[in-house]
């Protein structure tokens, strides 16, 4: 699927933070999530649905806008910023996906050091809601 | 300048991560390198220069290699891969340049956690030398 398509759909879902379901319809089956903060994937379309939620209702209200964006052929990188509680978070949302436009890898890296300490713990409680 | 030329020129030095002299050609006067610790950029050539040497001597044997790129116009980001004290290092380097070629602006970004916990402890190693 032409990448332009997925990113638009992405940017979608992004835009609002808030119409899950459009998130929903944009993952494949075999998605996985590789956050910030463990190396191992959160693997199925569940757990990086589930991961990819809660890092909206992080991110919610805390003026999340991208930068920038490099688009390859079935991959994209898409730089981040927000303040979360008056710290600046700057980090990549890599968003690789199959040929039927469906993403099926969701990694994010994220800097500096404090940014990843306030998503670390705001990430754990809207995981365990 | 042609994405191409600025990228095969920064492979040439990340290759070996030995020629510093490679390197130091090819960063602009106002270069900045901003790290995957802190916030605030490092300003200038020299400190730029400074800290993406302590990298490379950081990286250097620990099997450095590159996974994925992602090229625009003037700027590229590059995934990589490393292993570092037992530890699997991932992270992106993103590389903005000025119209004469020259990098400007050296972005790092490093996952997971313990991988940013080990680059602190043997940057600040390679920084106090």
């Amino acid at each position: 699927m032409p990448s332009k398509k997925v990113i638009e759909k992405w940017h979608e879902f992004a835009n609002g933070l808030n119409d899950e379901s459009k998130l929903l319809d944009l993952l494949a089956d075999d998605a996985c999530f590789l956050s910030p903060v463990v190396y191992s994937p959160q693997i199925g379309k569940e757990l990086t649905y589930k991961y990819l939620c809660a890092a909206a209702n992080v991110f919610k209200g805390n003026n999340f806008h991208y930068l920038n964006e490099w688009i390859g052929e079935n991959s994209a990188v898409l730089e981040f910023e927000a303040t979360v509680e008056g710290v600046t978070v700057n980090g990549v949302d890599m968003i690789f996906w199959n040929e039927t436009g469906k993403i099926n890898q969701f990694k994010v890296m994220v800097r500096p050091f404090k940014a990843i300490n306030i998503l670390m713990k705001l990430m754990a409680e809207q995981l365990m809601k």
